[in-house]
């Protein structure tokens, strides 16, 4: 946790009430919890357009009947194992699987595997979430 | 332009500057802009969410030749002339039409003129951008 | 309108079955509709990726008595006149604008101008839509 | 996996020309696989508006030295261990952590559960990603 620095600001009354009652609906405890989280929004944005360090996490769904898919999800993983943090397996039903795999390196590399991934065949839905590492975000 | 108030804020160190150079980079002009930008888009967000009275603008891409598809845009349109504010028509070449078309009313209006324009058979692209009446963004 | 080619495919009958259902939901008049549908909207995605040709439009919200703001994106739409194909104002009420404009280029430039024009001081809100020349979508 | 239909669809040649670029450069394999990949990410968005049963996965980053954080975070999925399938924490660094949470239920109760954990003070960031059980998609 980082220092804490006070300073003030002018904001237009109807801007800031408005923004307040939203805080309090979303559960933000206070005024700068609030624009915290929007501050930290924009920049987790950014940490991945400038091909920042970020952590990605990958979310597929599959029938793991498919054994081959399985197989090559594995393989892949592997071959990037430098990038893959930890990797969850869920069973969702008899036939589907969830799995969920935390990413870590630079915004391309992070995004090339994800392709790699992604491109499975067989893959029933795939998404990847754009994270951080936290290192910058105090 | 509603009235200020100036108030003070406690924010971890770090967040703050890498928050600036952010705002900088994007070129808002100073500390107090920058938090209004990112305050704004939470509202507009959540302004859609609970379905207020909101602004949204409808891109739509079509070749002209096409003659049923430019009548039944005009006349879905024309259907729903109260929420139509305004419509332009640029062309783009020999084929392709742009047409931007503004719309406003309750969230949920906005969204079904908007399904009834885009499945307009025939179109090469359409997409509903969500922005604001602007009132309850002083 | 481009030559159409016939061919047959295999599917999933549950993937087909649930496609067409939200087809009809959607107002997509037949198999091909729908298909045409989804096969454009992820071109229209990869042309912005890959920096082709594009159009963009950028919608912005504001006060209209601040005249400065009005001047400078003027201005800003000058300094780029060849990108700007076509500006649409609608006055929302008393203070509030819309602005819709059409922007046409390499998908770094569109975004280039874009961010130039959304960084204009005191905008209550802006966003930039992605769509296409409609070219190269048959 | 369900039984195959084959069918025949008449699709411009330009378009057809440029989606099987497009899913080359993705690595799907073929036709099929490629209009599988686009048909399915609309069948998930609409399995969402729908309020069906889905599956979400929540990404936090925080720093666990914020002890209460954690807890909080503990309580609240206990509180609903019903959607709550599986959650995965990895070590990010000495400071950081990374937690990625699977959450099944009705779309409206993932997005409450959700949103309870994401309003937990003190996070870094937090995003849910919207996928689905995989039975509805062939």
């Amino acid at each position: 946790m980082s220092r804490l620095t006070r300073f003030s600001v002018s904001l237009e009354s109807d801007l800031l009430a408005r923004f307040e009652r939203l805080g309090r609906a979303r559960g933000w405890t206070n005024r700068s919890e609030a624009l915290r989280q929007v501050m930290r929004e924009a920049l987790v944005q950014e940490e991945w357009e400038r091909d920042a360090e970020v952590v990605g996490t990958l979310t597929l769904v599959y029938d793991h009947h498919r054994r081959e898919l399985h197989d090559r999800l594995t393989r892949t993983q592997h071959d990037h194992h430098a990038a893959v943090l930890a990797t969850t397996h869920v069973h969702l039903d008899h036939d589907n699987c969830l799995e969920m795999i935390a990413l870590r390196g630079r915004a391309s590399l992070v995004k090339r595997v994800a392709d790699e991934l992604l491109a499975t065949r067989g893959l029933k839905h795939g998404r990847l979430t754009l994270t951080t590492t936290g290192r910058r975000l105090g």
